[in-house]
């Protein structure tokens, strides 16, 4: 194939790439070209233990390997979320996986004679939109996946910025109202509290309390604790005026903070991903305005805001680009 | 000398570097090593146009470089304030020296036969503490300039970060108050509404008028007009409790927008310049505060929040350096 890699009398045709999620690994195998060959989804159970989990790794990596010749292969990539070393590939803390100073990469090694690197999930997630997505040819990017938390990637000058200690694009927890409500980090205030699908869920609570009418207690049986953003979602489609007021006030935060970020960074694009991005306009439509009306004209002039199109693919795409940027 | 270039049988020995400001055009000669030869101070004087100020920059690097054979000059590097093409070494937009779509690049090589650069003076101020100040050794740094404005410079990774159009680095213009008061830039709220020099001063005066007691209005003899942000320092040296106040809150939305910036880009260093900087830990304690309080824990034991070092000369040796690595 055209993008075949040749080293030392070798050629090395193929790439996987893994997305270590807290619920299940979703991994595929590629050519050099990018074109998925073959995937697989597995629960990760991350309640059965550190072990369990990295055999189930080992399982999708052997399942969409399996009619592929193994030195042909040219790596390993590993999106994970939580606090990683890049470098050593060291998962140090990552909540969902229940994981505290995992050596991912040598435990790995064990069972594969390729190279095997690893990186945060956002990172990989806006390298691979980078690569194949909806951010080609653009140099410098904000992801932004918005989920239960709000997480980011950067790219700039077309490399991922990890920071010294690779924690960098921890976007959900910029502080946006000072005083603002308690979030899970210790901070107050932070993006995360007020534009992720649990922070949806909760301004819509609040307000509920507060006597705003609207359709959504009937639509949960006056269950309040059933909210979720994807409740608020389908009361917005319904035109219920409270439910859009409230992914406006999500959508007003996040592009405030990102406003300034557009004048700070003076990016090309800044791309959103994950369950709450999928409102939309009703959302994104508040972060372009706020975007207009508070960043400088130059930098606000050239972003575009846009979704993420490679979808469940996009951080194990991401990973493999790692591998082949790498090897 | 240890440090000089050899290219083509030619020896290169010096660089020049000048600093254009609305007030004084700073110019220096330096050797390979960065040590500085010879230095001078001309009146910038825009408000004679445009000709004269390229005259100013032509006689006062002419002045620095009389003792240097020209064939031995690497390059002419200049730092200037507001929004540039770095590549063509185009001044867009300058309200301090009156200059739009100036070419300066182009104008100066009329006069001269090495190669000249031109780049933003915030980022040569970053790029000269990184080389020779505050920052050895440090790779990813946000740079703070406080005084009439609060500008900016970014070096990620070791290099210096422009954005796509050569706009980054605009940390005054992100919003701490998102209703707050109206900046200059068209938006609310901004940053450097609150703790440029200006800022304070209205921060003062707001508080006056609204009769908080203060020794202020007797050092500018009840007229609150006379306020500047360096009357509030003298008071505050003074222990004046509004004073004092005021640089803790000028101080406070520093590092709420800069403990997000710690969150978001896990920097190894903050390096503050400027009159407003001079105030030192008046400032700087509520900075370290907020950091501690607000960012996430690596990040924000990783960040060190310093002055710059360099004084006047940082621009003029950040612009040399940028002569050293581009020749």
């Amino acid at each position: 194939m055209a993008g075949d890699k040749r080293t030392r009398g070798q050629v090395l045709k193929y790439i996987i790439g893994v997305d270590l999620g807290g619920t299940k690994i979703h991994t595929i195998a590629i050519n050099y070209d990018g074109k998925i060959l073959s995937r697989i989804e597995l629960p990760t159970c991350p309640e059965r233990g550190t072990d369990f989990v990295i055999r189930q790794i080992v399982k999708s990596v052997n399942h969409v390997s399996k009619r592929i010749c193994k030195s042909e292969i040219a790596g390993l990539g590993i999106g994970t979320p939580g606090a990683i070393n890049s470098k050593k590939g060291i998962v140090h803390f990552a909540p969902n996986l229940h994981w505290r100073n995992v050596s991912l990469k040598k435990r790995l090694e064990k069972y594969f004679s390729f190279p095997i690197f690893v990186d945060n999930d956002a990172n990989l997630a806006a390298y691979g939109e980078q690569w194949l997505g909806s951010a080609k040819n653009v140099k410098n990017l904000i992801y932004v996946a918005m989920g239960t938390g709000v997480g980011g990637g950067l790219i700039f000058d077309g490399k991922i910025y990890r920071g010294v200690d690779d924690t960098a694009g921890e976007i959900g927890h910029v502080t946006v109202v000072p005083e603002g409500l308690p979030c899970g980090c210790g901070n107050r205030g932070c993006l995360e509290t007020y534009s992720s699908g649990p922070g949806i869920a909760n301004l819509a609570k609040d307000k509920i309390r507060k006597g705003y009418p609207s359709i959504i207690p009937k639509m949960v049986n006056n269950r309040l604790e059933k909210i979720t953003s994807l409740v608020v979602y389908q009361a917005a489609k319904r035109k219920d005026k409270l439910a859009l007021e409230i992914f406006r006030t999500a959508g007003t935060y996040l592009g405030i903070i990102l406003a300034g970020l557009v004048n700070l960074l003076n990016v090309e694009m800044i791309i959103f991903t994950g369950k709450v991005a999928k409102a939309g306009n009703l959302i994104f439509n508040s972060v372009r305005k706020e975007i207009k009306q508070r960043a400088l004209a130059v930098p606000a002039k050239r972003v575009r805001v846009v979704c993420g199109v490679l979808g469940q693919d996009a951080v194990a795409l991401g990973a493999c680009r790692l591998v082949k940027e790498n090897v």
